[in-house]
């Protein structure tokens, strides 16, 4: 099978860098579009990466691929949605509330905004947790008459704690979870970002609409699927959303009260245990494991672990009882934020999505 | 009155040199003895503080007061507490389980270390927290044949969350507590330490023995007083302890459930008016209020909040109903820990059980 | 004599808001209004400085004044500069070519702006050193017509450096310089910064256009004063500029090669002598030391030292022979960017100013 | 031809984990002996990097290799230095200067350390440098009777001053040269290497012995071989050395007087040619270019560029006209200390020493 042709919207910025490094190469998928907003179209994509000064703004870890490189950028308005047959697209909530309809009529669109995470027939996806939820995409279609769908991945901080919990509410059933993050910077992107002079030698204990945004989310990604919408989980969810002088990587620390008794050893089971066979050749980008457990009780650590298995996988540690919750579980967490927090979560998505037939090609 | 001879022992560490810094000018204290390890004993301050290469290592804000930096330091076991009235300890745990009691035999010993804090007989005390555990010391003093007696304070972490869980414990019941805490680096003192290379960009998620510290310590302090002990709360804490690149200020992110149901405004309200009268000529270390309550959810943060009313002060902000627990609420709160958290809150205790008779000076 | 009135234009921005606490209860300067662009007048100064999320964004470490908290904010434009009797201006330098000949129409005008520093008839004023330059206010004033006039500070990297080479010229007499900054955070102000993702563990070589400011200023300062305009100094300058992860608190590596042989006695003695008299009861803001010199060889630190005095005194240490130089000497300064780099020097120049009668007050 | 047996010796440090990273999967050489000191003698190698809490102590970015994690760690006295064909040392200086003379009677050893750096009969060798000084191996064993011999790699801020001083001394000759580093904490290692306390926030601006050992080494790296010794290089250096809030990756922003005029394009002309046939199959831990060159103003940068090529090439960037000096040009660079500037140096030292028959193998 040939490659899948993909624009990618959105593309200058941090996200849109990670969806062309997770897309540099890619078996299944080929760039044959980039766009961003009307100040980068018309420029090639290396020259609209550039400050004024000169300077190159490319902030993977990859190197920016040649072929792309020289790519030219269009206005996320400029193109023919037709004329490829997947769109990826990182864009601020607004910006993506009016182009991803206008996409979706045609192709299947993979997200990493939020604009449409919450309307009823839009199921947020995260990549072995709950394809369960994949058939609500025939709802969408049909309800919304497009030929393609929206597919929004969740917040990057939601992503972490919904992959966790998923092996513990299938093996024992969850009852409440208490989330403290200790999220990275690169989570509040560039414009303006978060700038050294709030950040060095500093914790910020708010990041507003996040915790909102983790509670609601966690519930309708852990539902269970009714005739054409998602019922949220029944337990509730609070989380407390801090920033961190760290780079890359979300830590979370997890408490959660479980339906059930359940020792150290068998939540360390469960986490071990759970998609275990998840890597297969259809998902190149699937890590070797979709939650890695750590005994070290020093870890995980965010700039140690975050980058393994090209940040794709999920690290848990300090698994012990907690007393102060009924068949009480603690637990931390690290997660890569930009990496399965975002683009390349959504790359190693529209694998699944194709592997499972709710992408086929052949739109172009 | 003429001001009390006070010894200050293990002076050349952080919290030491807090002790002196809190110290300097009180107008209830007298720093006459500096004690520290064989190795600086016989040095001048000022030497037994520099590195070999020269570099004197000072870490308070404060400067050196020129009349300390000139005395001569004493071994910890060369000096006569009954040439004092009162003696700082600010020592690990192992020579504070040997040292102390040669001390308390003749007067009272204000401890940052944690060797007693869990006997039965002697209180942890926190200033304006638990003053009606205070009779525990005659019990101490009885049961040990001391003139003199010990005072353990609490671990830097517990502090801040004893001094905010004892206005909710007041005005609604307690049924349990779940913290999760990011600590300043200087926590760790300088031997060894926490070094950039382990700290800058990261995150550690564990210290060791700290949250079994905290869990312990909470429940004694906010416990109540039967005839020679005390009996520990009976509601449950269960704490994450991590440590961040912070410079010095705990922050901590906590929710507890309630005995009844109670809106943030209510809870708002516990916390303004708890101690509001605990200010007082007698208590020249006290802040203005035990606890400053931010109504801006983008604080309390450690680098903006830490140094107000000289570190004394306890910050609590984002105040909002915690709905995975019952009746619950959270917050966030940021305490100095190497200010109230350790030596300066033992200078303030001292001064407290000055006020109450239980050092009485005119030992010396 | 009363206070003379104040306007502070730019009072939003960082540089601004420390005009405000250099200015808060001073007892020559009332501060009378307050301007900032057009999106913050006709709201309260503390409104005007609330990010849309409610956060209070105020930067310095002194409390805003609660008189001036209240203060509406006027347009830059919207207020008439014969109703005050000095502006103090913290401008972007498009901004400040704009508008400061508007105030200095009638009244002195001391700017943080590059916009008029290089013009020939306009003096660079750094408290302490140039005073011998003053004169040529005249000069601007006739050429141009003004009753006030213009008084630009140094650029904050240049501040430090000339306070330290001006004993060194006086003394010695200056071949040439080579000095390499590690400069903080702060000095790049917050829109946009310099973000967290870019600084943290890291360094940035390059800050635009600040080595030529710092080579062309410190010439102009340290040069002579012809009949209507500033004699470079004839020796060369050459600067390397770099960012690091420091919140406040500028760090310079220096070199000199100075025109006579030197030792480092008597270098240190040129430092220690230079304007010992400078303190005066006329000059509130004055240091009591312009420079202050260490002997401790792990001297000065920026986070250690640059609040000293108020962030007003030049920090030197680690004076040794440079073999490289023909009688060479080298130095590291560290000097308070925002403090006496910025705002609080400039109304330290402005006290000069009205000690030697170039200010006079009574224009209001 | 079979690989070398090679022992790592101080094997549990971070430069000694460093050796092992570099060896892991080497094609030529083979680590069958580890060894440390008493402490560690006895354990497996796995269980000699746990602290007493049981983390893991493993600092580089590669994973341990398994087959070394199981292999038994021995005292540097502990084993017959006959019974390998090589021997790499991470060891402090007082330790390197009894132990390495005891492996030097019977092999090659290849040191980071600095005991025997200045010996007259000792050359200091980097890689691509001054493969000219060779000889001296062959005076050196003959006056020390030695079979096999020392040789000691440069400090690790010497290393990337070095390399690219020589284009410049061999293209155009070398007047005087400055420098100013910006250094990493993990070049001061981890006992007690540099606490979060003092670098969070700041920078020192001093390193015991560190300037002198730059000014030292650089003129006998690039000076000329006499009969039997270097005669240094006639060139001044005056170094200037600070640490800054860096993981890795040293800074260092050099100005050169040079012998002539030299435009910036001659200079970046130097710098590309210079070693551009260095890589070679016989040298697998070379770096595609000894020598990088950046266009882009804001760069090199420690984080950004320090892993690129194996953290093995040295970044120059920012070259232009240095005024204050004769002939002078200024440029910055970025090495990685603990990669090319250490024990992966000495590795592919060890490949150059092999290629050229100084060492022969078949020692065991």
């Amino acid at each position: 099978m040939s490659r899948l042709k993909a624009a990618v919207v959105g593309a200058t910025g941090i996200a849109g860098q990670q969806f062309l490094a997770a897309l540099a190469g890619h078996p299944l998928f080929e760039v044959t579009v980039l766009a961003a907003s009307q100040r980068s179209a018309g420029k090639k994509y290396i020259d609209a990466i550039k400050t004024r000064d000169g300077a190159l703004q490319w902030f993977c870890q990859e190197p920016l691929h040649p072929g792309l490189a020289l790519l030219p950028v269009v206005d996320g308005m400029g193109f023919d949605p037709a004329g490829v047959d997947i769109v990826f697209t990182a864009l601020e909530s607004d910006a993506a509330r009016e182009l991803e309809p206008l996409y979706a009529r045609f192709v299947p669109v993979l997200s990493t905004a939020s604009a449409f995470r919450m309307e009823t027939d839009v199921p947020i996806l995260i990549p072995g947790i709950n394809s369960d939820h994949m058939p609500l995409i025939r709802v969408m279609q049909q309800k919304r008459g497009w030929r393609g769908f929206i597919i929004p991945g969740a917040n990057c901080t939601t992503v972490g704690l919904a992959i966790t919990l998923a092996p513990l509410q299938q093996a024992f059933g969850i009852r409440s979870v208490l989330m403290t993050s200790l999220q990275s910077v690169s989570g509040a992107g560039r414009s303006p970002g978060v700038i050294g002079l709030d950040i060095i030698d500093n914790v910020i204990p708010h990041i507003p609409r996040e915790e909102e945004k983790v509670e609601q989310e966690i519930r309708k990604i852990l539902g269970g699927l009714a005739d054409d919408q998602v019922i949220p989980a029944s337990f509730d969810v609070s989380a407390t959303c801090t920033r961190v002088p760290v780079l890359q990587g979300h830590t979370e620390c997890v408490s959660v009260s479980l339906e059930q008794s359940v020792s150290v050893e068998q939540a360390r089971n469960a986490f071990l245990q759970f998609a275990s066979d998840y890597a297969h050749p259809d998902l190149p980008s699937a890590p070797k494991r979709l939650i890695t457990v750590h005994d070290d009780p020093f870890r995980p650590q965010p700039r140690l672990d975050r980058d393994s298995d090209e940040g794709m996988t999920t690290h848990v540690g300090r698994i012990r009882a907690c007393h102060a919750l009924q068949h009480g579980i603690s637990y931390v967490l690290v997660s890569h934020n930009t990496r399965m927090g975002a683009a390349r979560g959504a790359v190693l998505m529209a694998e699944e999505l194709l592997r499972r037939g709710y992408i086929e090609g052949g739109y172009a």
